[in-house]
This record gives structure tokens, sequence and C-alpha cells, in this order.
């Protein structure tokens, strides 16, 4: 990173300190520009994306530091935007990004990162959401995540749950059922950490000993609101908490509604449970639309205005009527979303456990070993996978088949 | 009628008593014929409606009192019908109408119905409705109507409000909100005549002082059921209560069905109000769908059964969500509606009286005619264009304009 003036042992540092162990003095300074860049910018500012689609996060950081736009400029025109017009975006996404050019911020923002325990993690990596490729030149450069980055591949089969701050009775149930079926079937419930239907869905995943994951607007140091800091400790706990800014970077309204774009595009579904007219949510259902994700609005009584953004979407966009969780399976692929999960359905071990199992009346795991003819061992290997596709799953008494949606 | 030995005299008196003058001795025996074939036929039975269409409703009756199903198994043999199975169709037909077949059944109907008050409408009368074309054969042969006949041209500028028997507060509070709204806008509701939704719906109507049109599965000797027999009195007082079966004929769960199907032809748009997911009126829905004709479903909270019906008609079939009178009005083709009204919009006079009223604080016809410098024969004269358009509604105080929908 000769721009910044730091050497590349310092540079590998820093770095391992958010990334683990490290992967080459190469590969650890393409990983510093893009947190550069997380620094640099504000969430989903396309001239940046394009810029470093075009050139990697190292040049185009060296393009910022050098104050030479014409590289940025170019890019425009051959999108055939009139030069002037062209040269304009670029220099305007320059002088955006100039006051904040410096390497010392950027330093900060990794040691307090690592302080709190955060890791870094960036297109490419093993487990960098795939969904995020949907939201093109808007894509984020890096996220910071609090929790297993592992469980990042659990987006692909992932549904968004969110909706309105001031939530009913009505909606705080709803959310509470259909999150909870959702995580029952071993699906991820993703949201957005808020009061209201983000917490209720949030709540209910933990509740079954699901996977769950927040998208926070701002940095990970502050957890706002600061009312869910309990709840999003707990998430963090088995789940993740994701941000795209460093921390130490407030939330404001804006990265409010860019933050939205990451929620729609990692979910392989958005579901929308109470919304008013005016609410966030409908943001991220259209953000889900623009990129062609399906999209699912809870109705509730045409009296409740806490119910009228969902009626709206249903009224004037491909938004799908849901109405209980297999509906929002249903609704995210529900066949493709268990395919994805590794077992084989005509694997004779695994019929013969189906076979054992009802939808009522939980059996045990040595039982179905005993009259499965199966050792216990290997009734294990084949629950594991039918419960984390979500076609069976735990009840107080043991193992029950989840009903197939229709 | 030469079949049923009455003479021409007999016929044209007996026609005469249901359809006012007399409009000759062949229009008489055909009207005649045509109220056998309502004595002789379930509703929407195709068999008879398709040999009426093919060679008239005395010809077809002749055939059936000579027993010769011939001609009956030609018109579905023309269709690529295989011919057993047209001649099968043709005689289990004459099989099913022979018991009926004898001119003292269509006296005594026709006697009852004159002495009842009851007027029968035919296809070809001016009034008859538009929209049952779309049955095609099964197109109702003639209805039976109680109150004024030329209403039933207001069928193409009605709505459809239908819904669950056994509706929730909730469900009958927004059919009120919806069913008032549409009449206010000066466009007819039309229902069933049954509890909870329906009678609602009537209710609102009645209450704006607009046209609401019954119908129903049974002869209207009886009005069923019985705990509506004063709304439906009222309802006929000053719109209409329709049935298909002449005076006598028992509603059944099948009259229930067929009924279903004029509700759905008659109307520019059904909607549907709270249906538990065996309702009937989805039954109505899927009549309009079947037709083309635009559906709405009113959302409702997902924990109540009594929506369900309508939640699944939102997922499942091109039902549109609707939460307002406005909504529905939209859906039924809004301008549409309006402009069949017949009144000119860039009419000098009646910009005049428009400009005249606001939304708010009605205008008596003499305060109008004062102030725009206008006759008071000049104004009433676009005051009434204007009110059957929708465009305009009375108030206590006076005359106010309807807030136009977007």
């Amino acid at each position: 990173m000769k721009a910044f003036e730091l050497d590349s042992g310092m540079i590998s540092g820093l770095v391992g300190q958010v990334r683990g162990e490290s992967a080459g003095a190469d590969d650890d300074a393409e990983a510093f520009a893009r947190i550069a860049w997380t620094v640099l910018i504000e969430p989903g500012d396309q001239v940046a994306g394009r810029l470093i689609a075009a050139v990697g996060p190292r040049r185009a950081l060296e393009l910022v530091l050098a104050a030479d736009p014409t590289h940025a400029a170019r890019i425009w025109i051959e999108d055939g935007i009139a030069p002037e017009r062209a040269q304009k975006i670029a220099s305007d996404a320059f002088e955006r990004w100039r006051p904040r050019v410096a390497a010392r911020p950027v330093v900060r923002a990794i040691e307090h990162a690592a302080s709190i325990g955060l890791a870094v993690v960036l297109p490419g990596d093993p487990h960098w959401p795939a969904g995020f490729a949907a939201l093109g030149p808007a894509e984020p450069v890096a996220i910071w995540v609090r929790g297993e980055p592992a469980r990042l591949s659990e987006f692909d089969r992932s549904i968004a749950v969110v909706g309105a701050r001031a939530a009913t009775g009505y909606g705080e149930h709803v959310a509470t059922e259909i999150a909870g079926g959702i995580a029952d079937r071993g699906v991820a419930v993703v949201s957005g950490g808020a009061y209201g239907i983000d917490a209720a869905a949030h709540r209910a995943a933990l509740a079954a000993e699901a996977t769950t994951i927040a998208f926070l607007a701002g940095g990970l140091d502050r957890y706002y609101p600061a009312g869910n800091s309990d709840l999003l400790t707990r998430v963090a706990g088995s789940g993740l908490v994701i941000s795209e800014v460093p921390p130490g970077v407030p939330p404001t309204r804006i990265r409010f509604l860019t933050r939205n774009r990451m929620l729609a595009a990692a979910s392989a579904a958005t579901i929308v449970i109470e919304a008013g007219i005016r609410s966030g949510s409908l943001n991220t259902a259209n953000h889900a639309l623009a990129i062609g994700r399906p999209v699912g609005a809870v109705p509730g009584p045409v009296t409740s205005p806490t119910s009228a953004g969902c009626h709206r979407l249903l009224r004037e966009t491909e938004a799908v009527c849901v109405t209980c969780a297999d509906d929002a399976i249903e609704l995210a692929g529900g066949d493709r979303i268990d395919a994805g999960a590794g077992y084989d359905p005509v694997d004779p071990e695994v019929v013969r456990v189906l076979d054992e199992l009802g939808v009522r009346g939980g059996r045990g795991t040595e039982d179905i070993a005993r009259s499965s003819g199966m050792s216990v061992i290997g009734v294990l290997a084949v629950l594991g996978p039918l419960e984390l596709a979500g076609v069976i799953r735990r009840v107080e008494s043991g193992w029950v088949r989840v009903p197939k949606t229709k």
C-alpha cells in the first residue's frame, strides 16, 4: 500500500487482526484496500463499486490518493454517458471521498474492530453471501461481522422477515409465528435488529435455536437501538450481526436505506409483516423486487394503518400474499431450499429413518435405531442433515417430520 | 303454443300479467315458452341453453314435448363430441326435463308471480343485463324480478359485494364501509341477500339511498333467509330482487351455486369480504374469474379463519387486494363506469355547476342556480346525470362533489 506509506508487514499485521491467518502480502494489501474503501465511502456508492470492479481496490485507492478521476470518468463514458456528465459524476465522487482518504482512520477502524472481536469478510471469501452479486456495482465492498463468519453460508437458504417498528400485538404475534416456523424448518431468519417486527422475528428464531442474522445500519461497536442491545448480543452469540460500515460510524437515515438493500439481496425471499404506508420495510421490499427476489406481504385488517403498506405491496407489486411460515418457505423456493441442505432423499438410510417418523409423536434416536435396524451413530448421521434441511425437527419427545408444504 | 294446447289469447293474457303490455301474439308465445323453460330446467342447464339458442324456445319446447332429442344431440356432435356421448347428453337432458313438462305448472307459476307482483324479464329486453352474455349457454333463459325492471340497466355500472354469512364484526364493518362508499359513488351494490357480509352490503347501500340488487337462489314468493325478509323487502322497494326460478321453488345447495354465476356475470366486478376456506363466495369469485371479470379480495388478519378464503384468492388467483371503496371502483373500471353514465364533462353547463360544488358543505339547487347564473331547470338537468355518474351526491344540506379516486 505504497500510497498510504504503510509497509507490508504492518498491513499484514493489521489485516490479520480482523481476517485471521494471513493469506500472503498481496492478498493482505488487497484486503486492506477494501477495508479502506469501507471507511472512505457511504454504503452502495456505485461510482466506487464500478471503479473497484474495473481496476481493483488497490489501484482505485491510489487513483483517489492521486486525485485522478480520469479513469472513473472513462467508465461512465464507455457506458454511453455524455463526457461532461461522466466527468462530473467522477469528480463529484472524488470530492466526496477526499476528506476521508487517509491511513489513520483505516488503521483505527481495524484496531477498534479487532478490540471488540469483529471480523471482516470480503467478496471472494468462501462464505461471502452469493446473493450480494445481484446488487452489481452497489455490492458491499466488504462487511464487518460479529459471530462465526462460516454462518454466512446460511444466507443461501434464508428468509428476511421485516416490518414496522411500531408493530401491533397482531403484527408481533404473526412475526413470532412465521419467523418461528421458518426457523423450525432450519431456514435462517434475517432481519434488521429494530424494535417491533424485526425484534419479534429475531426472538422467535432464537427461541427455536435456529440461526438468525441482523443487518445493522451503523458500526457494530454500539448496537442500535440501544434497547435491543441484549437481543443483538444473543443474535451474535449463535448467529451473526453484520454491518457495511466500520465501528464508530453512527446509523443515519440514508444508511438505514442502503442497509436495506443488503437484507433484500442476501436472503432468498423477503417477507413484510406490518408496514405503514411510509415504512422503511417497503424500501427493503422494493430493493428485493428491483433485483427480482421474491417478496411476500402479510395482510392484516384493512382498518389498520400498520398493514396499509403490506396491502399496497399486494395491490401494486408482484408481492405475494403470505399467511404462514409454509407460504414463506414456498415463496423462497421451498424444495430448492431443502435440496440445498445436502441430504439425499433416495439414500436407503434416509428412507429407513424417515419411515420411522411421523408428524406427531416424537421418536428418540435409540428407538429409531432399534426399529430401523440401524446403529445409533448411523441414525445420528442421517438426522443431522434432515434437520438442517427442515425435513424433520426435534420436539420434546424426540424427532418428528415437518409437514410438507403443498 | 300448439303443443301445450293453449290458445294464443290465453297465452297473451297470461304473459301480459308478468310482462305488461302485449307485444303481439308471436312475441307472447315466445315469452311463454321461455317462462316454461324456467319451470322445466334447473338454472344454468347448458343443454337447454344450446338447444334454445339453436332452434328458439318454442321449437325447443316442442322437441321436448315430442320426446325428440335428435336435434339436441346433433348440436353436441357438431361440437366434436362423439355421437354416442352426444346422444347420451341429449337423452339424459330430455329424461331430466320430461317429468316437469306440462302447461299447468307454467300457468300456475305465472299466476302466482302476477299475484305477488313479480315481472319476467327476457334476453333481448331493453334492460336485460348485458353482462349475462358472458355466461354463453349457461345464460339465464329468463329472470323473475321484484322491483322496477328499468333498474336492471344499472348492472352495467354495478359491483357485487359478497362474503361470509358468519361474518365477524370486522367483516361487517368493512362491508358497510366499502358498500357504502360504492353506493355514494352512484354505483349499484349487488349481493346475495344472505346474512353477514351480504346483508351488511345491502344495508349500507340502502342507507346511502342508492340502488342495491339481490340475487336469490329460490323463488321470490318467500325470501330466504326468512330473517332477512324485511331487508329484502326494502331492497325490492328501491332496487331489485331477482331469481331465475319461478315462485314456489325452494333454494337448494346447487341453486345457490348456480345463482352465484348470475352475481358474477351481471356485475362489473366482484369483491369478496371475508370468506372461509369453503365459503360460497369463493364460488362466486371463481365464476367471475372464469369469465374474465375482475375480482377483488379484502384481506383481514391472517389469524382469522374467516379471511382465509380471501387470502387464498390473493395467493392463488388474479384477484386484486381491495382495501376501500375507491379500490373497488378502480377495479370495476373506475372512469369507464363514470363515462357510461352519459354526462359530458366539457359541457359548459356541467362545468358551471361543478364549479359551484365542493366535497364538503352541500349547496341547494336554487343556490347553485343563483350563483352560476343558470335557471333552476337548467341546473336540475345537469345534476341528474352527474348524480347518476357518481360525480356528485346529495347530502342533507344539498349537493356535494364525490372525491375522485386517484
